[in-house]
């Protein structure tokens, strides 16, 4: 492998020093690229995408020619796994993912099984591998995957939902049957993340997008609960090298604490929360990553710049920050204010590590 | 007016002693109950319903006829305020609201116009005055506003919105436009809500749906403010009582002591956070409301009762709890779920009052 030539996103996620401010953006590679859409537009559906490592390596690099980014992250969705177990993943236009085969009984849970990552996954593996080798040691490359929470709810759902109905029925009704479900899920998410992570991803992010759904009680048994698991088993060196692991609960901010203690090295932090009061409850515990408000980015450079301003002020001086939105980049956003978020980041951050 | 019979609800927003925890759920009135339906069908749409004051008062009525509840609240929408401003509100099936012209410019807000609650909206007055007859002192009537944020919100995107794309661009590039579309919106709030207690309305609630998507600082700046502005504005004692204020902002859970401060009388909780570590954090300013998740309704009525043990417990000994749900009740609960749920409360709560 080539040696690391940016080293700036793993070293702030380890709390160790850096010149200026790392800065990605959760959906970096995506639908306000012009590029992104003529990739999709030659790939087909967004899973022939997926599943296509050329097309996939290809637009995991299309923000990195525009934008001065401190990391790459892996094209991929976060429903590959239970796609993996046989439910059978499919996007509608304007109503997301689905499954052919939502997972509602006991029956159903026993009978699913954790896929082989370099069988049924390989073309994630295999993405991983090509991009580490296109990106030559440019800037390190994430990995990621779903929180077994977040995941099961889209299992049991079958869809994206607002009321939970089915899934919460499972967990308040049969908690035992989704402790299984959970168990199962977790087990795929670790031999996954691992799968990845000897492919040649250098940090790996769970993204638990539904955990904030649930009441404090509920999200420490039925969401941190697992991803403890995942975190205690990962590998966490590769390459001679430590691979940091970040956990990220949308709308988690009162649970830092909590999720900190899980061992992992980072947390991201969603733009509800100032990231002063973040850091102060989390202490050295973890590094953070975030919290710009992505809607920001339909704000005038000016503005947008302004912003920058105001969160690095509220983390303060010192290390373990890595800049980011606090959700994905959404897709109306002209790449121009994406570049003028990413340069403000490195311009205004210098002064934070003298 | 005939005397009020149960005020437990009253006197629970206003911290005093009460012989069990009141109890009532956000959109009581509603899809859930076929007779709902039944009208909802013979009235026409769910405008024709809400301007309809004979209809508006009888799905009102309609779960106090199932349930023993202890208040009613006024069937209507929160965006009846930028209806009548002119805005064109209507619905569409399984998309929500919908405005047929949105407020975009600074010359659209400058056209808006305080509305005269006895004039264009004089159907919820009518409502108000027809459903305090009609309850007859049974339980208290509680009336309510959306926020002056959450109304701006549907008012600049002219529908329900994911990215809030328009009517952030207007906070964080036009924040003079913004701040005078709230101006507005909060004088036409305490108007409405004034003329709703002079009406009969026993209770007002101020519904800020989606104070939460704000960062902190932007919530105290465009939404807060604005709400302070109404508490201070409101009319506080009506026919030799006081009127209890409650303020509620979904996913606002960080920000109750700042929501107490601004003197109103009770807070409502989502699901997202404890209800004692809720307590704790606003001492004895005020009440609290809330804070089951909706979703547990979809749970057996043995699983529900203990979710109702749990939250009592958490809330603890005392005064100032009214019990509800952390958000509306779902569309495909059960009716019976409900009264387990509401039973479960009445029973359990006895012994948190000797």
């Amino acid at each position: 492998m080539s040696e690391l030539k940016n080293d700036r996103f793993l070293r702030a996620l380890l709390r160790e020093p850096v010149d200026v401010t790392p800065v990605w953006m959760m959906r970096q590679a995506g639908r306000y690229l012009p590029e992104y859409k003529a990739t999709r537009a030659r790939a087909g559906s967004f899973m022939d995408l997926c599943t296509n490592p050329e097309a996939a390596c290809e637009v995991t690099l299309q923000p990195l020619a525009r934008f001065d980014l401190d990391a790459a992250i892996l094209f991929s969705d976060i429903l590959t796994i239970p796609d993996a177990m046989g439910l059978g993943l499919y996007f509608t236009e304007g109503e997301g993912p689905r499954f052919k085969k939502p997972v509602r009984t006991a029956k159903e849970v026993d009978a699913l099984i954790v896929p082989d990552p370099e069988d049924e996954l390989a073309y994630v593996m295999n993405a991983v591998r090509l991009i580490r080798k296109e990106l030559n040691g440019r800037v390190p490359l994430i990995g990621f995957s779903g929180s077994p929470w977040t995941l099961a709810t889209y299992m049991v759902e079958g869809s994206s939902t607002k009321e939970y109905a089915n899934v919460k029925k499972m967990m308040f009704d049969q908690p035992d049957v989704m402790h299984q479900l959970l168990d199962t899920t977790a087990k795929s998410v670790v031999s996954y993340l691992n799968a990845q992570i000897d492919a040649g991803a250098q940090a790996v992010m769970i993204f638990d997008t539904w955990g904030g759904v649930l009441t404090p009680r509920d999200y420490k048994t039925f969401s941190l609960a697992y991803m403890d698991k995942i975190v205690k088993g990962l590998k966490r060196e590769n390459e001679g090298r430590q691979v940091p692991v970040v956990l990220f609960t949308k709308g988690g901010g009162a649970w830092l604490n909590q999720m900190a203690d899980t061992g992992c090295d980072a947390l991201g932090v969603d733009w509800t929360m100032d990231l002063g009061d973040a850091r102060s409850l989390v202490g050295d515990k973890v590094a953070l990553q975030g919290n710009m408000d992505p809607s920001i980015l339909y704000a005038s450079p000016d503005r947008i710049r302004e912003e920058v301003a105001t969160i690095l002020q509220s983390y303060g001086k010192g290390n373990g920050h890595v800049f980011n939105l606090g959700h994905g980049i959404h897709q109306h956003v002209n790449p121009d204010r994406a570049k003028a978020f990413i340069d403000a980041v490195h311009e205004l951050s210098a002064e934070y590590h003298t």
